[in-house]
């Protein structure tokens, strides 16, 4: 390609908006870095009469994002629609399969047919891009794509939903339960009005399903992935992190064990001296462990117009300047078929919480159902007495199975005198 | 280029090392992931006979660096001798007018003469690649160059000297003096022999001067860096800081001003929960602001055998991949020449440390001092009652100029009743 690069805009809501305000605020600057200039020269959006405050002079307007990825003129379609199926899938197919460069912000769309695509990609000798659709303005994936390419990764971990951060965040200056401050969220607009897809770790799974791909050179397996959300986190357990010395955070994790794949996104319990534990609000960031580099961390606001903006600019850019790598790394012909290791078999160290009657025997009962699955107790604690009433009681194990835990749970459970479905929080020691 | 890449090493000290340890390790997958094997042909050292634990079968040895520059079998020469001058310089100027690519961890010479190397590979074709010459293992430049590409970066700063890190981090931690635990650092290899290129400063400037070239697009401008170093913060101030709420780090920090670049590398309190107050020890971080993505901090490892082979290698993926960029992310004839911001107008926030007399009127005389430059005092703290003795005495001030607080300050150290030099720590808000 020499000359425009010619760029068709699939979805004009807030990011698709950003991109074009950052192409114009920024065109100069761009075409500078590339040596060419980026050129809106159509779009796509359901609705034309929208004021959305953008000066789209002399590009075409399509109402069918499909039959836009079919333009001959355009060099790169765009697509900024959302979904994993429907006409954002469709657009990606056709644009790929007119021969065009794709990029894209979804998730959603990598995370089921994310394998797919990439061989269609390659197939067309076409480049399908994404920064956009991990950790938001964060150049994730270009650190670990090709800043760490000389390295064997072996593990990364990542807050990779600013929703939950913020919730968790708040919960934790505040002292707020989670339903509150999950409405007070969705009142500053960083939840949705069905928060769903958030809180219950869907988002971050897709996007974690993404990386490890990426990083370990195996096909994309969103359905591979133990989710689990912060719904159940509770302005206790916020309190007695603090107490033992951790933070409670959502993370996404995906680690090779002898030869296995581990994936997984649920609440953890990090050091609060971890890098990870500093990052706070609506931040994001990733961590990756490698052979050669060690520990690299990235944190930066994981979404917005403007932070998801700079990230799609950031592959035109690449695109314009002729940077073309596959999409996972390899060759999607090479992408390995890494078998999963069950969460039955994770291994760490867990957070318990217990209500429990306070009465002599109580803790005995417990401390025996651990000590029978062989799980060896690093710290106990209750806080205050109330005889024959009920008192929360935390305890903090050595490393064991999830396994061996769940069986333990479920003697524990079975005690009359546990009150409630006793809470467990996995601990992350980095 | 297409086959395999023939790479030619210039200096087999630490980093060398590691490079050829990082490509017999990986070898199999860095050519997965560049589709071409990465092949050292020619290896340079002065001593042949030296064990380095190191396969170099297949190797051709050049005794001269410059020789193997000329070797017109090699791709790409990896210059890893160091120093801005001599062989380093003329082995880099070879490759590169023998239209090699080259890549290289020397900072120095990139800060001296990085314009004109960058117009040397330009005119050649070729490109001129140094990941690993700015913050070691972490992949700095290619997040600036080409992760924030789509942005205007109005502000850098970063932590780009592993041992002073190292130095303050341990003060902090142990609460002992400067001498004594650069002492320890050099036991350790954290420290050289001769310390002052790191402690003095001249190091990070040295990285500075690259990243300021690569965000803001003008020529390497190393002379127009203030630089100090870390000798004088004393036990005291880090005390001091810890009870005022800052940690003190040394920080290379370029921003724009009106039009002009302001860069410095000095000291700074900044505050304890700013992200970059938590990288510790030998880490380093790039912290960058820019118009779009908002605030991205990358840390990881800053210096070391394996970190800095992991960058020289994602530069040789880079290569091997066919990506090519401007050596400082635009065409060189197009570098602005931006003018500097005086240090004298530099503006910001004050911590000074006084040593007076504990009598009557001395705090009188040295507000006034600031007073009649205008400066305004946020918080003054004096430690205990002496009475006729010397007591410490630390003021911090709000936003004023470098050149008024110059004037005030050589005021009061002209004062009887103040015992020593005042000692000066500028802070950093973010």
């Amino acid at each position: 390609m020499t000359g425009a690069m010619k760029i068709g805009i699939a979805g004009l809501g807030t990011v698709g908006s950003g991109l074009c305000r950052l192409i114009e605020t920024n065109g100069p600057l761009l075409a500078q870095r590339c040596g060419r200039p980026l050129v809106i020269s159509a779009v796509s959006a359901r609705d034309r009469r929208k004021d959305r405050g953008l000066n789209l002079e002399g590009a075409r307007w399509f109402e069918d994002a499909v039959a836009m990825a079919a333009d001959p003129e355009l060099d790169v379609v765009v697509e900024l629609i959302g979904g994993a199926e429907g006409v954002a899938r469709d657009t990606v197919e056709a644009a790929l399969k007119f021969g065009k460069h794709v990029v894209t912000a979804n998730k959603a769309l990598l995370a089921q047919h994310g394998t797919l695509l990439a061989r269609l990609a390659e197939e067309k000798g076409v480049t399908l891009s994404y920064e956009a659709s991990v950790a938001g303005g964060i150049p994730a994936i270009k650190a670990l794509r090709e800043g760490l390419a000389g390295n064997r990764i072996e593990r990364i971990h990542g807050i990779l939903n600013g929703t939950c951060n913020y919730i968790l965040t708040t919960m934790r200056e505040s002292g707020r339960e989670f339903g509150e401050v999950l409405a007070e969220a969705q009142k500053l607009g960083y939840a949705e009005a069905d928060p769903s897809f958030d809180v219950d770790g869907v988002d971050a799974a897709h996007k974690l399903a993404i990386i490890t791909a990426l990083v370990f050179g195996c096909a994309v397996d969103f359905d591979a992935i133990h989710v689990e959300g912060i719904r159940r986190i509770s302005a206790i357990d916020i309190d007695y992190a603090e107490e033992l010395g951790f933070r409670i955070k959502l993370l996404g994790i995906a680690q090779r064990r002898n030869g296995e794949i581990e994936q997984r996104v649920h609440p953890c319990m990090v050091p609060k001296d971890a890098p990870i534990a500093g990052v706070e609000g609506v931040f994001n960031a990733v961590h990756a462990e490698a052979d050669f580099v060690g520990r690299i961390m990235i944190e930066g606001p994981g979404a917005g117009e403007r932070p998801t903006a700079s990230a799609v600019a950031a592959d035109l850019l690449d695109l314009a300047r002729g940077t073309a790598i596959p999409t996972f790394g390899v060759p999607s012909a090479e992408l390995e078929r890494l078998p999963t290791l069950p969460m039955d078999q994770h291994r760490g160290a867990y957070y318990l919480r217990l209500l429990v009657v306070d009465k002599p025997g109580v803790i005995a009962d417990v401390a025996a159902a651990l000590r029978d699955e062989d799980i060896s107790v690093e710290a106990m604690v209750q806080r205050g007495r109330a005889p024959g009433e009920a008192v929360p009681v935390v305890i903090v194990t050595h490393e064991t199975s999830e396994s061996q835990m769940r069986r333990a749970l479920a003697r524990i459970e079975a005690f009359e005198s546990c009150l409630e479905e006793p809470r467990m929080i996995r601990i992350e020691q980095s």
